[in-house]
């Protein structure tokens, strides 16, 4: 049972309910895929993003890759697959929250756009038509089944 | 500087980065609002969640009020905030991420939708004109001025 949570915001977190898988996430996301540079970026301890990288592979959301640089011996590069991708929209969330709420002096510290038209995006509630739905009129249902 | 990251991500992480966080919120945004109720939900020790809701409330995400009833002492139920209100696309990402990605062979443990009309809602990125945006098309970029 408690391996197997019902409600899918748990489920996500016994992945990523913890601030490095997050941060993890977000150097790839960046454009970083070698353990030495997301180590050196966000200085944590090489056994705890071990651990990290070790979780986030098991459950799908990273993939590895082995690359070999001249003189070292083959290591693993981390990329994200399509359930990785997929997260894009709740960092997305995140950082909006963050920008919105813990805002500060100098602003935001990166921008979400469209690739081809530079126009800023955001993250929001959307319809079955494609239009945004102001967070005030969206409820969360239970379903029946699970009852908690 | 550690207590001001650059990154709005990990300035929500401070606050939200943690997995009872998380599920805090969940417990008030599924209407439950008293101590007492949220622990024997959660099943989380009295310590770990009054710390929680301190961390929370200092953070302006909730606040509280008085209540009493017969024969007890006055007693603090948790409210979200405005702040806290605007979280709801953050929880609401992190549920659609596991549905798809953590699905449970009973599907969804709830669903997001619109209050008046039933009518299913989904969290993705959204045009300055209010429409969708697949994730594909959007990028995230660093402002200059931080260079990390």
């Amino acid at each position: 049972m408690s391996d197997e949570p019902a409600c899918s915001i748990e489920r996500s977190l016994q992945i990523l309910g913890e601030r490095w898988s997050f941060l993890v996430l977000r150097e790839i996301f960046r454009g970083r895929h070698k353990f030495a540079e997301i180590q050196s970026s966000l200085g944590i301890a090489s056994n705890l993003l071990s651990a990290r990288f070790k979780l986030l592979v098991e459950a799908g959301v990273l993939c590895t890759q082995t690359y070999q640089e001249p003189g070292c011996r083959p290591r693993q590069s981390y990329h994200l697959t399509e359930s990785g991708r997929d997260l894009q929209v709740v960092l997305g969330a995140l950082q909006q929250w963050g920008d919105r709420h813990r805002p500060r002096p100098s602003g935001p510290s990166a921008m979400r756009q469209i690739r081809a038209t530079g126009r800023p995006v955001h993250v929001g509630f959307i319809d079955e038509e494609g239009g945004e739905v102001p967070g005030a009129e969206v409820v969360a249902v239970t379903n029946d089944v699970i009852g908690t």
